[in-house]
């Protein structure tokens, strides 16, 4: 029998916790209970209909061979588009890198800037692959406790506090997940001029534009023109599957990230580039604009309903689709609770461990990514499993 | 003005030579010069209709969501079935992770089995991403040079030789890209039986499997159920740009690998996951043979024309749709030659140099990726350029 020996890299990165939770409403799923899941993270949409058709289009056009790395002129160009529209932004879409998802745009930032030993100042909570990607690099992070007083957000003054001679980066995140708080043109700026005087790079992931409920998020380039930042055609366009997303880069990393994509990818999907073509089209942003208010309709509805059932969300989330909630008025272990939850209830909550460290075992993340009547059900059967949790 | 600081390992990872070449190929094509592509590494075929098909019908359906990182079952499934059709296997279809192309279960690999400062063994020349994936996550890459005694492949008493107190795996490919050898059972079982007893992994690149003109590639698995083994629809099913590959993994690897697919990438593109299970279908596999037969028409017309020409090929290349070709009889350095070629006849070629450093100057890649109409054309093209050359 052969023994293996994995690296310290893939023992250091633990498996997400909520996984458990998945794996078990599986099994309560496959017993024939209904489960109502609040702890996924993807829109509870198909792909809206133009695009769906463009995709199709390109399949039968015969677009199934490579493109080249940075992704196709137009939808390079349609994208800068989007930020002249949406931001008022005059970008060089020789900026705009296509990626194979989001995910794909971490991987390059962080082979570009992150050398073994060396450290990103981000949020604690946040997106927990985002430490995984500089841990793959040998690079660390350094994880900044925030709460409800920073909008869950880093300031200048946390991001002076914690730099070290060794940081190279600060990565934010607007709207932020878990928290989906955001970072305002102040905040951007504030942020934009820390970084840069103390010589390190701004990355921002804005995966979650487009998302706000009653207001536009800023982004970060209208602030500050030589940030990293990251998005992606999975949350606003409904287009998780396809995965395709977007890093728009200071013109001087552009021939860095060619290679480097060249090496690690070869290139994002080529028909869903094309479909992506039809992303920003006005029927297509019509549906897109349409699923925006349903979700801001969860909102309006799940918010004032985990806080009447006693969970404390002191800042109003204004975008993506979550609600990060304080548990500690139930006492004990968050992961429990989600635990119990599950057990009792059939609900798939995300236990805050997922997220970082700091107060991570009082809170829990609910998704609002299934439907109004659906969420009204969830809220009716939290309430009685907290009864039931008060009760153990 | 920002000055910006990117990591050594940026600086590291060479752009590929070919690029070059491609740019210039762009801009003559640009002003209206008819160039023959010798360079691609890709199918010049569109993914077969019933592929196709099933790809509109995936998208038809709303399969445009997440998927499990490991892929979806019944891919899993049709894959460990061409394991049983293909080889005689019986494999397990959860040791089959589903991957967004061959480049990320290389990317899994190196992440799982290589620590800063390991090494792994690879033949030179061999595929560039290699090396790079290594450079990646702080790990280094021990090149053997290899030449036609050994039919460009390892023995086993090069991995005695070469294995150092940091080495934990030894990568081969077969068939072999640039080189189009492949590895016969005995020496597979050799190279297993090496690694195995110096307590490393054994890797095989089996990308190009089912473009072999003559005969059938042996599969890892066939000899060292312990072999992490890769594989790729891009190539044999032509679906290059879904972005769709596989990896067979021990099956103590696969949580492992399932937790650092979530983190790294997600998943692979759902409808190119559902589209790939017509891949198997009788009407596709019949359009894969047929264009397999092309494959092994135009290397029996390329490759006797070469030599005729004056180039080495001294190992007759079984696999894959490259001529790797020695052009010593030439003088000069070869990726000079590609430039002559590219000038003069509009031929583009790869240089030797972007497989390696063993006598890569004096080697070009030629692929067989265009028509044999085309190849003809192209046979003229060079032995004129040849005399040009010569004559310089």
């Amino acid at each position: 029998m052969q023994q293996y020996r994995w690296t310290q890299r893939a023992r250091d990165i633990q498996p997400f916790h909520v996984m458990a939770v998945l794996a078990r409403a599986q099994a309560l799923a496959a017993q024939g209970h209904d489960v109502i899941h609040m702890e996924i993270g993807e829109p509870d949409f198909v792909t809206p209909a133009p695009i769906i058709r463009a995709g199709q289009a390109a399949l039968a056009d015969g677009r199934t061979g490579y493109t080249s790395a940075l992704g196709i002129p137009a939808l390079r160009e349609a994208v800068a588009g989007l930020y002249a529209s949406r931001y008022g932004i005059d970008l060089d879409p020789r900026r705009v890198v296509i990626t194979p998802g989001g995910s794909a745009a971490l991987l390059l930032i962080s082979a570009l800037l992150v050398d073994p030993g060396r450290n990103v100042l981000m949020a604690d909570p946040a997106y927990p692959c985002n430490r995984h990607f500089l841990r793959l690099v040998e690079g660390h992070t350094r994880l900044i406790p925030v709460g409800a007083d920073t909008d869950y957000q880093l300031t200048p003054e946390m991001v002076e506090h914690f730099w070290d001679p060794q940081t190279v980066a600060v990565l934010a995140a607007s709207p932020s997940n878990p928290t989906g708080t955001l970072l305002d043109r102040a905040q951007l700026t504030g942020l934009a001029e820390v970084t840069r005087r103390l010589g390190g790079s701004l990355i921002v992931d804005e995966i979650y534009h487009g998302l706000t409920y009653g207001c536009d998020a800023v982004s970060a380039l209208e602030v500050a023109p030589d940030a990293f930042v990251l998005n992606s055609f999975s949350k606003y366009f409904g287009m998780t599957g396809w995965r395709l997303g977007w890093l728009v880069a200071p013109e001087a990393a552009i021939p860095e990230l060619e290679k480097l994509a060249q090496n690690f990818y070869i290139c994002a999907p080529h028909m869903a580039q094309i479909a992506a073509l039809a992303a920003f089209g006005d029927e297509s942003m019509d549906i897109c604009e349409a699923r925006r208010e349903a979700f801001h309709k969860r909102r309006d509805f799940l918010l004032p309903a985990v806080r009447e059932l006693g969970f404390d969300v002191p800042v109003t989330p204004d975008g993506a689709f979550y609600l990060y909630a304080d548990t500690s008025a139930f006492g004990g272990d968050s992961a429990a609770l989600c635990q119990h939850l599950i057990e009792t209830e059939h609900i798939a909550v995300t236990p805050g461990l997922d997220f970082g460290e700091y107060r991570a075992a009082q809170h829990v993340r609910f998704a609002y990514t299934t439907s109004l009547p659906r969420l009204e059900q969830a809220v009716e059967r939290i309430a009685r499993g907290l009864q039931s949790w008060r009760a153990c």
